[in-house]
């Protein structure tokens, strides 16, 4: 099996390994690089800790403290370049994106991100809302969507309403300032800490 | 007299004393649980009566926000009332501890977070190194243990050296913040964002 000088690379930025090590390490593994990480620390020429790679997205971790430390919020906006994410107007966004995800508390960045299982669930749940209620299959389907896209903007980020301005959403606040800044803006992820929640 | 792990466990979930001091207490005790938190606190091992069962909902999310915005860190740290979360003693506690995890990168709080297949992998691998050196098996498990210890300093946050004092583990630095305050002190979650390290 060929093994490209590229994946030799990568192996390389990912462990610190040799040159030649990192090659004979992905011979062996045919190719998979989870696979080829362990033949490296099994032989001890890789250790535990990740070397951080180099980061191919630019942008900033937006945050924000709520009540004096009673919610904390940081979110991930990524855009092209550095230049950018330095600009007031992409600052502006990184931080009402945090103030927004600490006021409205969504649950994913966006639809495909929601697990499979648990559209399954809400599906589910609409389907036994309508049942013997003796509507055609084509309605139910209609008013079951409608209710999909009500639960997309409860818990995704990205199709909610912002909280300063109801009238827009996310999706839309990122595109506009996507426009602004003439580079792709994007939401990676976000985390939402809210003191106490797990001993609820 | 036989004292169980379950006894030694649960002198130490009501004391907070350390496991080698609960055994002896216990020994000591005959067994008796409440006889055995009484020698503690004899010695002076278990101060505060019931410290570590005390519910600790109350704290603060820490937070740090390192090179403008490259890296950012969450981290909900508890105690038991709202007065003590406001000091400054404890206000240091978090900020120090979000900046100690955006220098230090843990991947879990502690020992008890590390899914069992992710162990069992990295034991897997110490095998493995040793594999076809010829040690005998005591001398191999004693190196793995110590192989462990070390894979734990690496990756849990309360067995990390301090970034800032090496001679003192995380755990320490929150034991003596615990003690000062005199309440129970516990680091229930952190969030690190590294930016663009999910691209990589």
């Amino acid at each position: 099996m060929a093994i490209t000088a590229e994946q030799v690379k990568q192996l390389r930025d990912k462990t610190g390994a040799g040159m030649m090590d990192c090659k004979s390490a992905l011979t062996e593994a045919s190719g998979e690089m989870d696979k080829a990480v362990e033949v490296l620390r099994k032989k001890g020429l890789a250790s535990a800790a990740k070397r951080a790679g180099r980061s191919t997205k630019d942008g900033i971790i937006g945050h924000y403290i709520h009540l004096g430390g009673k919610v904390g919020v940081l979110v991930e906006v990524n855009c092209e370049t550095d230049f950018v994410a330095r600009t007031d107007d992409f600052q502006t966004l990184a931080k009402e994106l945090a103030m927004h995800i600490a006021a409205a508390s969504p649950v994913y960045v966006k639809r495909e991100d929601i697990p499979a299982d648990v559209l399954d669930k809400e599906k589910e749940i609409y389907r036994a809302q309508f049942a013997g209620q003796n509507k055609p299959a084509n309605v139910i389907d209609k008013i079951a969507e409608g209710k999909l896209e009500s639960y997309y903007s409860q818990v995704c980020l990205m199709d909610q309403p912002s909280v300063r301005d109801p009238n827009i959403s996310i999706k839309q606040m990122v595109a506009t300032a996507a426009a602004k800044t003439g580079e792709n803006v994007t939401v990676t992820r976000f985390a939402r800490f809210k003191l106490g929640e797990l001993a609820e």
